[in-house]
């Protein structure tokens, strides 16, 4: 077996950026999610609300174990009571179809 | 033995903001903390370069675990290779001696 981090499909340099009409179906399947850009890159992000600063780091961890799973990571802003996760793929400066899979992953973690 | 939670000096409303002459003395004590403005609320930071994703959460978790045992917390900022560290006091909605405090000891535990 080989102990290479498996590479992220996302994190490709060919990797296809998800076309708008996908984009559109893909916000639609996580309501919470918005869709922001910063620099002309587009991202989604959700703000999670906790009853402490314990909770919500306890979430980012979680969030955290399923990125080093996949080899794909959030941004993470973990402050008392909140935590905002925020998804994109670097190397294609915006959306692949993996981030919106995170965002799903990210969903279940928070209602489980 | 109360097992309150104890109060943050820093949160408490009264507590005093770091007047202009201080504020540069404690500056030039963590130098590689920059002073920041959100919506007229001074704030200081500094961003922890880490080899990768795991070491930055690490960090992170640490930062956390010193914020819950002085109950003052940051915005910890986690992403792959870095976490920004802030500092503020919500309460005063500017900064507390504590936060330079604070500061001082993130360095500690990112040198230790």
């Amino acid at each position: 077996m080989s102990d290479t981090i498996p590479s992220c499909e996302a994190c490709r340099p060919d990797a296809e950026k998800v076309d708008p009409a996908k984009l559109e179906k893909y916000l639609s399947q996580v309501p919470e999610w918005r869709l922001e850009e910063r620099n002309g890159v587009q991202m989604i992000s959700r703000d999670y609300k906790f009853k402490n600063f314990a909770l919500a780091l306890e979430f980012t961890n979680k969030v955290g174990a399923i990125a080093e799973e996949i080899n794909h990571h959030p941004e993470l802003v973990t402050e008392w009571g909140k935590v905002r996760v925020t998804w994109w793929s670097h190397t294609i400066k915006g959306l692949h179809e993996l981030d919106f899979a995170m965002a799903k992953r990210c969903e279940a973690v928070f209602n489980a």
